[in-house]
C-alpha cells in the first residue's frame, strides 16, 4: 500500500467563495486515507472540532471562526447561539474562545454588514495563521542550527502529540522550525511519540514527515526518557494548547513526563506556541487551566487496519475501568524557552508581559 | 461477555510429574481467554519465553530453570547447549542466568543424578519464589498502612506493567503489597499504566485485579504525571527485571518517566524485587544494563478483541519506521526504597551490601 501524498504547501483548511463553505481534511482518517470534507452548517463545524475531524488549537480556532462567520448567511443567524455552540465543542484550547470573540469583536463593530466583516475575520485570522505559524519556524530554526554547528551531525529532536502543519492552517508550531531546517539542508532526525490514546503522533505527525521526506521513528510514549538518558535527543519541541501567563505550559498528556526528562538529563525543551495560544487571564497553568477528561472508550480501544487494509478498531480489555484526560501542564520551571512568532521568550511572567506589549 | 476467572490461589507453573512436562498460562491470550498451555522439549520452554507466554523476571528464571531440568530426562541431553539455548531468549532480566546458574551448580554438584538434582533444584526456586513474594507483600504493606493511618481514605497506587502475580509463581512482587493490603482491609485502588507497546498493564494487571476485585483503573502511560501532580497518586510500585548493586531499577520502557514524576511531587516510589533480581556485578545500571530492543512490529501494530469478539491485530501506520526499546534504568536517587523478602532497604549501595551479606 503506498501512502497518500498531498502536493507541499497544501493547507488544512480552504474557504470556498462558489459554495460559502470551507474544505478541510478528515484527519480522523489519516495516514491510512487523505480525505478532504465540506463543512457547510453550524453543526458540521461543531461536529469536525468535536470529533476531531479538525484538531490542534490553532486549527480549531479558525475552523470555530469560519463556522461562526458562516452561520450568519443563514436564516434566523444567531450569533450568540453559535458563538455558544462551537465554544462547547472542547474545552481546553484558548484559540478556540480567541477566534470567536476576534470574530465577535467584526460582527459588534459592524453591525449592518456582519456576515461579510465576520468572513472578512476569519480569512484574516487563516492568513495570519500561515504567517505566525512561518516565523515561528524560522524563530525555532535558529535553536536547531545553533545545535547542528556545535554538534556537526544529524540532529535528534524529540515531539510529542501533534503539532504539525495539520495542527494549523499551515507550517505549524513544533513541526515549523523542522520544516525550515529542511529547507535549509541541516540534517534532522525526529522522535515521534505515538501519542496515546489517540496516536496523533503514530497517525499524524509521522504521516506529515513521511510526506515531507524527512528521517523519523515513531516510539512507544514510554520510551523518551530512556533516549535522553542514553544521548540520543537533542532537543524536544512541543506545541501547546494553551500557556499561562506565568509560561506553564498545557499541551496533550504526557508532555509534563518529557519535559522531566529533558531537564533531568539537561536536554532543552522548547514550546512553539502563537501568542494566541497564551492565556493572559491565567498565572497558574497547574492549578487553573481545565484538562478535558475524554471518553474511557479512547483508551480501551485502538483503531488501525487489519491485514486486510480494512479500518477496524480492537479492545485491550473488556472488563476493566479507564480513565482519560486529554491534557497535561508543564510547570514554568521545566521549558527552556517559548518560540513565538515574535520570537524565542524565557517561560516566565516577566518575558512573557514584555512579549505581550509588542503585540498589536 | 464474561470475564475468564480462576480461583484464588492459582499459581503460574506447575509441575506434573507423571508426563514430566509443566503447565503455564499462555499470558499472549489475557485477557480475553484463560488457557493453560504444557511445556515438554526444550524448544517448548525457549519459545515460552521468547514469545512472553511466560514473563516477568521471576517466572521466567523458574520457566528457564524447569527447562534445563527436564532437557536432562531426553536422549542426547546436553546441559550446557540447554543452558545457552535459554539464556538467549530474554536479554535484560537477571533472573533467567541467576536460576539457570542455580539449577547447573545443582548438576555440577550431583553429576551421577543430574535429572533429580535439577528438578529437585528448580522444584525448591518456585517454592521459594512463592515464599519470597510473600514476604515482600508482608514488607510492602506496612508502607500502604503507613498511608493508610496518615490520611484515613483509599490509598492510590500507580503500578506501571505487570508485577503481579502472573510475573511470577504466585503473589507477584509490586502487587503483593496489594494484595496482602486487601487481606487486611485497607482500600486501595491501583492506577494501572496501560503499557506499551504490550500492554501488559491493561491486559495482565487489569485483569488480575479485576480477577481479584480490587478496585483499579486503567490509564495510558502517558497519565501518571497528571494524576501525581493533581494530588491522585499515594505512592508508586513497580517490580524490576534488574536491580543493580547501587540500587538502578532497570524495570519496564516508561518506568523511569514516573519516577521523575514521583520525585517531582514528592511521592513515595517503590521498588518490589526479590534478591534474586538484584545483579551485583553491575554497579552502575543506567550505564551497564543492556536493554533489549524488540520487533517494531510491537510498537505499530496492537492486538485485541474486534466487535464480533475475535481477535485481530491492528496497524496504525504502514509507512513509518519505529524502534522499540524494552526497558529503561531508573537511578537511585528516583527510589525511594527497595521491597525485598528480607526487608525495605535504601537503594543505595551500603545498604544493598548490608543486604547481601543476610543472603544465604
Amino acid at each position: 500500500m503506498t501512502a497518500p501524498t498531498v502536493h507541499s504547501g497544501a493547507t488544512t483548511l480552504d474557504y470556498d467563495p462558489s459554495s460559502q463553505s470551507v474544505w478541510i481534511i478528515d484527519q480522523t482518517l489519516l495516514p491510512h486515507h487523505y480525505q478532504r470534507v465540506q463543512l457547510l452548517e453550524l453543526e458540521d463545524f461543531c461536529l469536525a472540532i468535536a470529533s476531531m475531524q479538525v484538531r490542534g488549537a490553532p486549527l480549531i480556532g479558525i475552523t470555530a471562526a469560519f463556522g461562526l462567520a458562516l452561520s450568519l448567511n443563514r436564516p434566523q443567524a444567531n450569533a450568540e447561539q453559535a458563538y455558544q455552540a462551537l465554544l462547547a465543542t472542547r474545552p481546553t484550547a484558548i484559540n478556540l474562545q480567541w477566534a470567536l470573540d476576534k470574530v465577535m469583536q467584526a460582527i459588534t463593530a459592524q453591525p449592518a454588514t456582519a456576515f461579510a466583516a465576520a468572513l472578512a475575520m476569519a480569512q484574516s485570522l487563516r492568513e495570519q495563521d500561515i504567517a505566525h505559524c512561518s516565523t515561528i519556524g524560522e524563530h525555532g530554526v535558529a535553536l536547531i542550527q545553533q545545535q547542528y554547528q556545535q554538534k556537526q551531525r544529524c540532529i535528534n529532536i524529540l515531539t510529542h502529540c501533534n503539532a504539525g502543519w495539520l495542527a494549523t492552517i499551515q507550517w505549524g508550531t513544533a513541526l515549523a522550525p523542522i520544516y525550515k531546517a529542511q529547507q535549509l539542508g541541516i540534517p534532522v532526525h525526529v522522535w515521534v511519540d505515538e501519542t496515546r490514546p489517540r496516536n496523533q503522533g503514530a497517525h499524524l505527525t509521522a504521516w506529515e514527515l513521511q510526506q515531507a521526506g524527512i528521517a523519523h521513528t515513531i516510539i512507544c510514549d514510554n520510551t523518551g526518557g530512556h533516549l535522553m538518558q542514553q544521548g540520543m535527543v537533542d532537543m524536544c519541541i512541543v506545541g501547546s494548547d494553551r500557556t499561562s501567563a506565568n509560561g506553564d505550559v498545557c499541551n496533550k498528556i504526557g508532555t509534563y513526563l518529557k519535559a522531566l526528562a529533558a531537564h533531568d538529563n539537561h536536554i532543552p525543551f522548547y514550546a512553539a506556541v502563537p501568542s494566541s495560544t497564551i492565556d493572559w487571564q491565567i498565572d497558574d497553568g497547574v492549578q487553573q487551566i481545565p484538562i478535558e477528561q475524554r471518553d474511557s472508550a479512547e483508551v480501551l480501544s485502538i483503531s488501525g487496519l487489519d491485514e486486510q487494509g480494512i479500518s477496524r478498531t480492537v479492545t485491550v480489555n473488556r472488563h476493566s475501568p479507564a480513565a482519560n484526560y486529554g491534557f497535561d501542564v508543564t510547570p514554568a520551571r521545566l521549558v527552556s524557552a517559548i518560540i513565538t512568532e515574535l520570537g524565542v521568550v524565557q517561560a516566565n511572567s516577566k518575558a512573557l508581559a514584555s512579549l505581550r506589549e509588542q503585540l498589536p
